[in-house]
Formats: C-alpha cells, sequence, structure tokens
C-alpha cells in the first residue's frame, strides 16, 4: 500500500480549493443542513459510468438531488436475493426503501461502450468477453436477453436499439423487486426510461403505451 | 410495463430543454468530438451513490473527464473471479484496460448513511440488514473486515473513522486485481484514497507513510 | 553557436528536477498517454505573451487542455494566403483544421505593453516603432484599425479600449478564414473574447449583442 | 459577429472564479504590483502551441517570470526586416530590446505534429502541405533545411533528430537579429536549447561543444 497510493494531481487539487472558495461557500449553510439532518433526494437516477454522462448538468441538479448509482450500461439485474453481493439491487434498495424516493430513473445514452461490447458478444466477435473470468463479459450478460428483441433490425440499427431495449430490460428488471413493486403500487415512486444521446445533446423517454423512444 | 412507466416530471423536462439551450448549444463542437471520437478521461472515479457527493462540482469537471462508479459506500469487493454479475469489478476492469485510465481514485464521505448501516449490523443494533435477503446488508458486508480497524476507537468516533477504513479497504482490494496491479507497477496509473467532508467542505487524502488522512 | 548557447541556469534545473520527482511522477500515467495517444484538446488559446498572464493557472488547466499560441498583444492577422510565413494564422490552421478544437478563444489583457505602443505610434509617440526595421511596430500595425474605433474616447480610457478593441478585431479577423468560418457554421466550433485584468484578477466577455465586454 | 461569438463555456467560468477566490486572493498584493510597475521577466521561452507542452508547469513558474512566444514547431525565422508582420520576431525585438531578459530558450519537445509534418513534406508525403495557401506548410518550411541534418540518419531516428535539429536551427537563426548578437555579445543575455521529452517526462539540453543533447 506504501508504495501504491499517492498523493491527489495537483490539477484536482487546484480546482477543489476553488470550488471550496466558490461554490462551498456560497452554499455553506445548505451543505451543513445537508450533512445534519441527512439527504432528501427526489429520485434516484442509475447511469452508466460513462464520463460523456453528466446526468447533474443535463437536470441542472445541485447537492442532494438525485441519489446517483452509476454501473456499465445502466444495467439492473433481475431479483436475486441469493445472499451475494448485489451493488445495484443494494443502492435500488436503499433508494426505495430507506430514502423513499419519488423517481426510480434509468438513464441511457449513445455511444455506449458496454452495450457495443455486448453486441460483439451476442453476435460472436468478441470471444475475451464470453470468458468466465471476465467481468465486463459476465455483467453484460445481463443485456444478452435484450439482444433477442433487436437482432433482426438492419446491422446498422441494432446497437442505438440495443442501447434503448437495455433501458427496457432494467425497467421491467426493476418490476421483479418486491419493494419497487410495492412503492409504484401504492403510487409513491415512479419508473422512467431515458435515452440520451451525446452528440446531437437531444433525450428521448421510453413511452410504454407505444413501446418506443420519444423525443422529450 | 404499461401502467408502470411513466412520463419525466415536468421539471426535470424543463431544465433540460434548458441546458439543451445554453451548455448544450456553447459545446455542441465538444460534445459532437465526444461521441464521435470516444471518450478518453483521465480518472476513473469510485463514489458513493450518495446525492450529497456532487463529485463533477467539487472537482470542476465537465463532460469526458472522469470515469464514474457510485455504489453505495464506494465499496470496491475482493478480486473474485467466479462468474458471477460484479458490477464494481466490471467498471474497474473497463477504466483499466479499456480505457487505461491514469488515476483510480476513491472517493469516501461524511454521514454515509452505508457506512453508518454497516456499523449498525456490526455492534449488533441492524438485525434487519444481517437478513440474507437484504440487499444492502450483505452488499455491507464487504465493509466489515474494516470494522476490526475502528472497534476500540472511542463510540463517537467510530463512524467517520470507518468511512476512512472503507476507503482503505476498498484501495487493498483494488490491489487484489491482476490489471490494477499491472498498471500500477508498469506505473501507468496511481491509486488514491479521498474522503470528503460534507458539511465542512473538505477534503482529506490517505497518506499511506502515515497510514492517516490529511487535509488536501 | 559554440560560445553562444549556455546550460540552462540552475535554478531552473532545480525547479525541472522538483518537477519530474513530484508532477511527473504523479501523473506518468496520464502523460504517456499523452505522448503515445497524441494531444487532444478542448480549446485553442491565443493569448499576449506578456509574463502576467498565466493561462492554465487562471482556467485550472492541465497538460493536454489548451492549444497554445501566444504572441504580443493576442493578434490575429486578417486571411493572407500569400505564401509567406505566418505563424499565427498557421496555428489557427493547424488547431482548427487538424486538432478540430471546440472553441477558439482570444485573451487579452491589463496593461499590455502592445497595444500601448500601438497606441503610442498611432497618436505620433513613437517614430521608433514606425521605422520599417522594427518587428514589434510592423506586427502592431495589425492594430492599427482598431484605433479607429477609440480615439475619440477620453484620452485615459483608450488604452484599454484598445486592449479590448484589438480583441475584437482578432474575432473579426478570425471570421475571414475559410476554416474558422466553415466551422463556426458546421456548429462544431465557437469563438469567445476575453479580457483579463492582471491587477484585479477579474475577466470579462465580448458580448456581441451589446458590442461591450462584461464581466464573467 | 452577433452571431458567432459566444459566452465562455461554463466549465472555465467555474474554474476561473475558483482561481479568483484562491490563487488571485492569495496573491493579490504580487498581482498588483506586476500590474502597476510592469512586468519584468527574467527570461524569454519560445515553445510550442502543443497542449502537452506545459511550461510554466515543468519550472514551476509564476506570474511574472516567463515572456511566452509560442507557435508550431517552436520555430524562429532568420532575420529579414522587410516590413512584413513577424509575428515571432516582433516577440524576440520586444523581448530583447524592451524587457532585456536574462534568457532567450528554445524549447522543443517529442511527438511534435509540427515537426511531423515537416518531415512529410520533406520525404514528398504531403503535398497538401506543400500548397502555396496551406499557411502549416508555408510555415514548416522554415524547419526545412533542418532536414539536411537528419536525412540520412536510420528512419525511426529523423523525427525525433528532426525535432532537436530544430531548435538548432531557431538558435542560429536567433543569432541572425543584431540585437540578439550584441545582447549576447555584451553578456546581459544567454541563449538556451531544449528538448522536452514529453512522455518520459525528460528534458535534454543542446550542447554546443558536442553538437549533441545532453539529459539535463
Amino acid at each position: 500500500m506504501r508504495d501504491h497510493v499517492r498523493p491527489l494531481p495537483s490539477y484536482l487539487v487546484s480546482r477543489f480549493h476553488g470550488w471550496q472558495a466558490t461554490t462551498y461557500t456560497e452554499n455553506k449553510g445548505w451543505y451543513r443542513r445537508l450533512a445534519d439532518e441527512g439527504q432528501r433526494p427526489r429520485a434516484m437516477i442509475i447511469a452508466c459510468c460513462d464520463s460523456r454522462v453528466h446526468v447533474s448538468s443535463i437536470f441542472g441538479a445541485d447537492s442532494g438531488e438525485f441519489f446517483s448509482h452509476r454501473n456499465i450500461a445502466n444495467l439492473v439485474p433481475p431479483y436475486t436475493p441469493d445472499g451475494d453481493h448485489h451493488g445495484t439491487s443494494a443502492a435500488v434498495e436503499y433508494a426505495v426503501t430507506s430514502l423513499k424516493v419519488a423517481h426510480l430513473i434509468v438513464l441511457g445514452h449513445s455511444q455506449c461502450g458496454g452495450v457495443h461490447g455486448c453486441h460483439e458478444m451476442c453476435t460472436g466477435h468478441a470471444p475475451e468477453l464470453e470468458e468466465k473470468t471476465s467481468f465486463v463479459g459476465t455483467w453484460l450478460d445481463l443485456l444478452r436477453p435484450a439482444y433477442e428483441a433487436v437482432k433482426d433490425l438492419p446491422e446498422d440499427k441494432q446497437i442505438e436499439a440495443l442501447e434503448k431495449q437495455g433501458v427496457v430490460t432494467s425497467l421491467a428488471n426493476l418490476m421483479t423487486f418486491p419493494f419497487v413493486k410495492d412503492a409504484i403500487e401504492a403510487g409513491t415512486m415512479t419508473l422512467h426510461g431515458l435515452w440520451h444521446d451525446i452528440g446531437a445533446g437531444s433525450l428521448e423517454q421510453f413511452n410504454p403505451a407505444t413501446g418506443a423512444f420519444e423525443v422529450v
């Protein structure tokens, strides 16, 4: 450990000090209340780790607004209470049962490297991801069922369709969690499925009535 | 599904349209390049889902800078290539082997609900978290080993100490991943351990030489 | 040559070794990637050579962020493809057509010696700069047209006004380059005009709607 | 103009405000003196525009230390007092005759896109740069004479050799300026030739006695 952990790069130190002297100073009262009274986020967002998905920016959100879980390809596994470590399921459980968020949002995006990797696996082009030791490949197995819904599309439409179908699959998996179902049926929480086009700067949402994504 | 998925709340629609008309418009060229050429983030940050941890804000980061994984209590499990779905390990693997990030940063924080829950478990006050069906409890088992290092401290110091010890444990677990170890030994990546005090607006970093966290 | 080129002064050697042992070591992975994969700067900044204009500092920028051209008085000449050596035009061409930067920023500043010299020329106080053999005077001829816009102001306002008018002139000249115009019209690049007050530590930006510089 | 010039991207605004509240505030007295009394830089540095050449960082330099001219490939043309606009010559003239810098430093670097382009021209692989309308190509003509010194080296050594030979050529061209020669002969200024390896983080300096670059 002694040899591996290093001081923070100085450009981040400078920027942090800048934040401390401006944003923090101007919002100190609120940040102290958030610390003292605990968070009370209105929504949970499940988004991709991708550096180009800037959730708080696109929704103008400040500290305290979104409980954010980010994993590769914004996937939610089905309900599997087997005693293993399930980071995503734990985050959903905490948001729904402890924080009682009012909205549970799954946010997919264009040019998703994870979705692309899954497509490669499903079309037989990524044997390295299919090895049992590949954490990425094993994780993306969660998205495989969604490939069924897109495999007959023209090839150049499949990736974007799979990005969107992944959101739909995650929404469906969320419904397998008893506490999610209960909150929805009690009318205390709503589900939302989004897809963000990074280059075009647009946002589409899943319309369950039509089964399509529509521009917001 | 038809009855469960709803349109995005209008306050988020409004804000998104505001972002689209301002930030997106002013940065369109850059966002398009990020879409066309792919991301090249300099660092991966592993942070908590907590809504009060505003990573991009405190580091003045814009789209494309940080690959962000967020889970409850910013935990990294030890290397366990057992073929199960490991969201955190998959994110680390992707960041290190595909994106080749230069810095891997674990960011803990004060008033962490997850760490508090683990402390409750360890002191016998949270039987509900110890049930096998609790995803939160099972996830927080990953933090249990860190409790050993703090259990003899005065009680009112234990929570903060456990938040920090959680970061140290995650750093140690990261070193059990062969690809993390390889990147560090090759000199292409560095590890960093941080703890952010939400109310005080301060930042501390782990100094492996002293074993303590020091103000940045 | 043998007698003219000397070893680097030791104070710079010491500082370089300090940088190498700290900043370089902490960021080695990133610097190697920048070397191996090439730069991908988000913005080009055209600033003055003046030692008091510390571009990377005021914008918290690290290696790889800004493509920087610096000349006396941050001037851009009009488009003149006459086969002569045009260092500024070459830098702009490279940034726009090869690097495809998303932002092109002209940064003027207070107490600019070059702008002061041009003002002296325009008011007949600097015959030595008007000699054909003066590189400084000939270079500052590029700023002369801007004097028209400030010559009727009270004398003590003229210098600062000329510094700002120089930025506006450079922005207008940039628009005479076909590749700049194309990138702007394609929506892949934006222009920005700034003026930095060195003593006050403030920054103003040109608002084309009002024709004035406004505090950022 | 109205439609082309835009507000500064908000990530730069935030960072600037951070700088203002920290670095500026802490150094206000010095910055005000620099504004009131004028700059007095010890050295002029002629470096490349490349975003990876972070001059102030590698030399630990703060505001007021270096008069910086940056152009593509850090080139200095020979003395040509023909009444045309010569940005580089103007910057050198101002530094030497007005600011009376004590050191004049030419800093080359590895992976230089400009030098690479010149090598492509010299080996007949870049007809587009040889067109009279290419500002980059015309600018790089200044480096062509240096190709003679490297063309018989093994091909994989030529680029780095040309980067270094470019520095030597610029140093020789500097000596053709009467005011440079005068200052050197009067013993009030020294010349220095450097080459920085971006990936390795090393620095070499030209030793005129051996004609080679040696590690600093």
